[in-house]
């Protein structure tokens, strides 16, 4: 798995001198190997520090815990396993991990300059490195690399977009009067976890529009009032990647002046995905988008236009002011222009898009449209 | 919140010469302070790093990301925070955490000794300290004192006990035939939702008793078939803290084998809990309680007898073979023996004990007993 990615990176580090290299962001290694641990509970308490990639003489080899074993060998890689969970002695699985880590590195330690993740790795796994000269810090390298997605990379992402449709469909049948938010997230939830047959972790937002933080928020006790607006931001993460999508809900039928933000949320949103193009600056998406929702006689949004998503929720292309960077074929995008009225009404509507030579490829399936 | 936890820990850290200190580990930061991001979803992307408590002159300052301000200030702490999510400008949340944590230890820098746990501290931010003498290991200190619940964690506890409790109902009737493992797991994980009106973060088996692998396992989509028994082991977290449990359940009745078998689990969590007395020693419980099971003729479970439960799901003290650790009021114990027929049929019971100077205090209420 991710050969074309180690491809890429080997080609950066050599080209930068870097003989060996350790990552350490959950990002970088799910990016190089295909391999990352669930997410839904936190870090497991049997785990020494986070999954390691340690890059040595062009080959990359995945330090794991002994639990992942199964998961990270389907990944094809050389792969160290360290000791976590057992009932004969105590958990020492940071002093497991340093040993392996050590162990690993052993036969490399006369080679040159030694990358490192250094935002991501333990302190003490820096030191279990601490034989060699100081670490030179690579956080961040792989980004660039990151943005123009592989075929291997679509594949998990357009599996995560169809569960936010499946997502979607449930929220459109659970927005109704007398409903809370949580009980419309435990729709949508248990909607897609039976679509995928196992456990997803689920994002972000689940909320009534006439909160007064109306942009988004995770669910909780507000009612559904009859003819309220409800945002649904749906991300889900399986097989490590993420997507992304948001629509918006009526509780019965939207009022004139909910249809009419509705529709300008719309145009924006085909405006944007009409915008995304090789050589368009992302911020030049940006200014068009919120110029389109001023002209239009409504408060522009507080936040980003949109964003790239991938082995992170949230990566380049940055659909944000500031941003230069130009789009290029393979780079997925999420699209999301909204108008929010504080403790009124609110609306959001995002899709993704993938990058090509010709028009933009919607990725998502979801319904934006008023019903 | 939490003052006794610092208490406790600025007498260990005084008697032993430490001044400074960086706890890093979300156990450590959660019971000093009370303040623990959520989990269901890992990290932020707009996080620098971990959450910190930073300990200098008698004071503890919790570091924390900006998006986190207000759940952390409910601490009552003096607080630092960092910007993470911006549009105005590339996030550089590593090195703003890098910068404020600088910041809030630039006045101890003539101070002695710092310790810091090295094994959560990200090697970027140890770098952040550098002026400093080498970082003096503190990982694992706090631990024995977590193991003495205070009134204030036995709350947090209590308030996830009872909803373990609301999911093993949900259990009960939703294990019948023809539904799958992540059936029986959507019911339950949407009504704990739906009762504690807010997004849980909720474990971690689910499973038919037929399986192979049938100690236990994340629900997929293998179907209950009539008369299969069915494990549920549920942990909860809310406001940071664990619960934990465990009950058998049966797709219509129990053939008499499963219900000797589970009466004779029944009576091993029975006994262990009769144990659970301040002065017993852990592998004691642990030794009996497998002696107990392997004198009705069944093997020996592959697992813990039990373990404690806390700001972690899986601490001391530990119910294991090798465990001298004897224990004390105000342990919380987990303990769950088990039966396991590999590719047949399962029996584990759970439930969660308060060690006081009299009898054990039950802090779980799902019903163990067949029905």
């Amino acid at each position: 798995m991710h050969a074309e990615q180690r491809e890429r990176a080997h080609r950066l580090l050599a080209a930068r001198g870097v003989e060996c290299a350790l990552f350490a962001s959950r990002a970088s290694v799910l990016w190089l190997t295909g391999f990352a641990p669930p997410v839904n509970l936190g870090p497991s308490p049997f785990a020494g520090g986070p999954p390691l990639v340690w890059y040595a003489g062009g080959t990359f080899t995945l330090i794991v815990l002994d639990a992942h074993a199964v998961a990270a060998d389907a990944t094809g890689l050389p792969l160290v396993t360290y000791p976590g969970y057992t009932i004969e002695a105590p958990i020492a699985a940071a002093e497991g991990l340093a040993e392996a880590l050590r162990a690993a590195t052993a036969a490399d330690a006369a080679r040159g300059a030694v990358g490192a993740e250094l935002a991501d790795l333990p302190a003490a796994l820096a030191q279990a490195l601490a034989t060699r000269e100081a670490l030179m810090p690579i956080d961040g390298w792989l980004e660039p690399l990151r943005r123009r997605k592989t075929a291997e990379e679509l594949a998990k992402l357009r599996a995560n977009f169809d569960l936010v449709a499946v997502g979607h469909r449930a929220a459109a049948a659970a927005v109704r009067p007398g409903s809370r938010e949580i009980d419309v997230w435990n729709a949508i939830e248990g909607a897609i976890q039976a679509a995928a047959g196992e456990r997803v972790a689920v994002g972000n937002d689940c909320t009534v529009g006439y909160r007064d933080m109306n942009i988004g928020g995770w669910p909780g006790t507000w009612p559904i009032r009859p003819g309220d607006s409800f945002i649904v931001d749906l991300s889900t993460q399986l097989g490590g990647y993420w997507s992304d999508s948001c629509a918006t809900y009526y509780a019965g039928a939207p009022s004139a002046r909910q249809a009419a933000m509705h529709r300008t949320a719309l145009e924006a949103l085909e405006l944007a995905i009409a915008l995304a193009r090789p050589g368009v600056v992302a911020g030049e998406i940006d200014r068009q988008v919120r110029q389109f929702i001023a002209s239009a006689g409504y408060p522009i949004y507080p936040h980003h236009t949109g964003h790239g998503v991938g082995a992170s929720p949230h990566e380049e292309p940055r659909i944000v002011p500031y941003n230069r960077l130009a789009l290029e074929p393979g780079m997925v995008l999420m699209l999301e222009p909204g108008i929010y009225l504080p403790g009124e009404t609110a609306v959001r509507l995002e899709h993704a898009v993938l990058v090509t030579e010709g028009a933009p490829e919607l990725l998502t399936g979801h319904q934006v449209a008023l019903p």
